[in-house]
């Protein structure tokens, strides 16, 4: 029996939308239809603008997860004898190194622990070792933990020494500040339904036209040609194969109410609030977060799991969605932790629930916390 | 402004879909969230046992459109060292080509006219002209001009010779009977937003386990790796990447709706009436079909365009949407036509008032059929 509300989602997308946004997706839309082909284009115009791209910028969506418009960027705009440096602090920095193996591109990866953000000065060290290095793909947030790398310095270090950089900025887009007018950055990937709070189902590559068509006849793949998708929509406004036409809806409406709330800096300040009381309130309880204050990025938050023997994430799971939240599992390698997601359509009210219904959950299945 | 519904969409996906089916996108659900995967779990049983698979078939469902599953079944399931041959009556199969050359796998192509379906002598000669065949990649239903090709037979025959058969059965499955029982089929491709009546935004391919197994490691995508897809939610239940919820959700729906009405036998012959509806309208008004009525599938039937000097498909189609119904371009590649789609949830009714709407566009632009 269901009683009362949906359980609220405090998970790294797919997240909790906002009603009007799953409403959009009450109409059926066809994919020839003008208007349908104008709300895609709004998308791309307004996408490329949360991010202060020019005219020098074009975006371009894809059908699938986030990680298909990964895959697409690194094997469209990679040229086959390239070589890419990945410093790879988390799972989705490794998921990179898999995608480029895949793809049978040269790539030298940078190692660091899963809570210590890359530093200007080890990439710098890397290009130096290996001259052969030509692209930087770079995780901007690395959900696996929610630690936050330097974009800033590292865009401007690859514009310094010439390298290309691919930003997978899956779980910033929108919530953090990204400036592509500071230079240095020639893509950056991320999707409907992370911090935009779209629902999934679409990614996007936003790209420097001229590194764009650089890249024509490139891709080893059809369905993940990035080039061959831009130009297909440039010449008939639509999109190559069937788009994903609700969820393009959605994303249209959850970028009018992005726009209404204030842009990315008030999406900002309100997951910043958010993450502060949950924070805040989990450390009440006795949890302890797994990375330092500096390098937290308030998108998801990893806590160490309870010490206690009796801890089971399933179990703690399963008893925290009963009380009204989905959490999120840990994804680190070494330690035994849990993700609490602080972005969707939700406040820092919503958060003081969650940590009192946490609190109620360890008092029910008489968990000890330190 | 808008009165009145939204328009019918004639076309082969996006189609209109089911008010149920678009309310079921309402809810969040998170990927982790046991409910959801026990959903995707129920979706591939059900669409197994619509082409009465046995134990030895699976379903690996897919982000995107269905063209990305299409890439991924081959991709995954033709060795590099193979050969596929491809009978080619239109532009889905033209794609398959495509798709074959960006993958650098070895393909034959059999030219055929786009009102010409496929048959097992033809067939015949190519698996003897050219011995290296080791797959044969066939569209089912050539969306194209709507054209049926000879499933059965071509399936006996690859069984017979002992080639292995991948169908794109995009626009025909749960319209069309296909029965796995029978042997000879090692992969089917389907997605859905198609006859399902789900929304856009999912493929999958149901696939011979066996087939599937001796495919690991095989993929130059990762996105679209199918194996690996299917090894990760074997072990886990869950997609590998973020999985579009809510057209998950929305299709979940469909699917009750689908066993509700009958299942493929009731779906197809509510198509085959909207189909007869249409082609009896449209010749009262002096449209004559592009295809002979016993290869004419009952999903999409192509039209010779007008005669009419001032005939112009944009300002046609712009036409009869104002009038509720959206049409679709046609594909072919000599012959000038245009598209009407007879599937979605619509009955015979609306391909009447679809017919009159169209009638009532004639007279309005003054347009002489013949």
């Amino acid at each position: 029996m269901i009683l009362g509300n949906d359980p609220i989602l405090l998970t790294p997308g797919p997240l909790t939308t906002s009603p009007a946004t799953r409403e959009a997706m009450l109409r059926d839309w066809g994919s020839w239809d003008a208007a349908f082909n104008r709300i895609t284009q709004s998308l791309c115009t307004d996408l490329v603008g949360i991010v202060h791209g020019d005219d020098h910028y074009v975006c371009v969506p894809l059908q699938g997860s986030g990680t298909f418009a990964v895959e697409a960027a690194l094997g469209t705009l990679v040229p086959r004898d390239g070589c890419v440096l990945v410093p790879n602090n988390g799972a989705y920095c490794a998921r990179i190194v898999r995608i480029l193996q895949r793809l049978r591109i040269d790539c030298v990866e940078l190692p660091l622990r899963e809570d210590e953000p890359v530093t200007a000065g080890a990439l710098e060290q890397a290009f130096v070792r290996e001259p052969r290095i030509t692209h930087v793909a770079q995780v901007h947030l690395e959900t696996s933990a929610g630690l936050l790398n330097p974009l800033d310095e590292i865009a401007a270090l690859c514009k310094r020494h010439g390298k290309s950089l691919i930003v997978d900025a899956m779980s910033s887009f929108g919530a953090l500040p990204i400036d592509l007018r500071a230079g240095g950055i020639d893509a950056l990937v991320s999707a409907s339904g992370k911090c935009l709070e779209g629902v999934p189902g679409m990614g996007f590559v936003i790209v420097k036209r001229s590194v764009l068509d650089a890249s024509a006849g490139r891709s080893p793949s059809l369905a993940l040609d990035l080039y061959d998708q831009y130009a297909y929509m440039k010449k008939t406004t639509q999109w190559r194969f069937t788009p994903p036409t609700h969820v393009v809806a959605a994303l249209r409406c959850a970028l009018d109410r992005f726009a209404a709330e204030g842009g990315q800096r008030a999406r900002g300040a309100r997951y910043a609030r958010n993450c502060a009381a949950l924070i805040d309130g989990m450390q009440a309880l006795g949890f302890r977060t797994f990375l330092r204050a500096d390098v937290q990025a308030p998108v998801i938050v990893t806590f160490h799991a309870p010490s206690d023997p009796k801890w089971n994430f399933a179990d703690f799971f399963a008893a925290v969605r009963d009380a009204g939240y989905v959490l999120y599992p840990g994804k680190l390698t070494q330690v035994e932790t849990f993700r609490v997601g602080c972005i969707g359509a939700i406040d820092a009210n919503e958060m003081h629930n969650a940590v009192a219904a946490i609190g109620r959950t360890l008092e029910r299945l008489n968990l000890r916390v330190q």
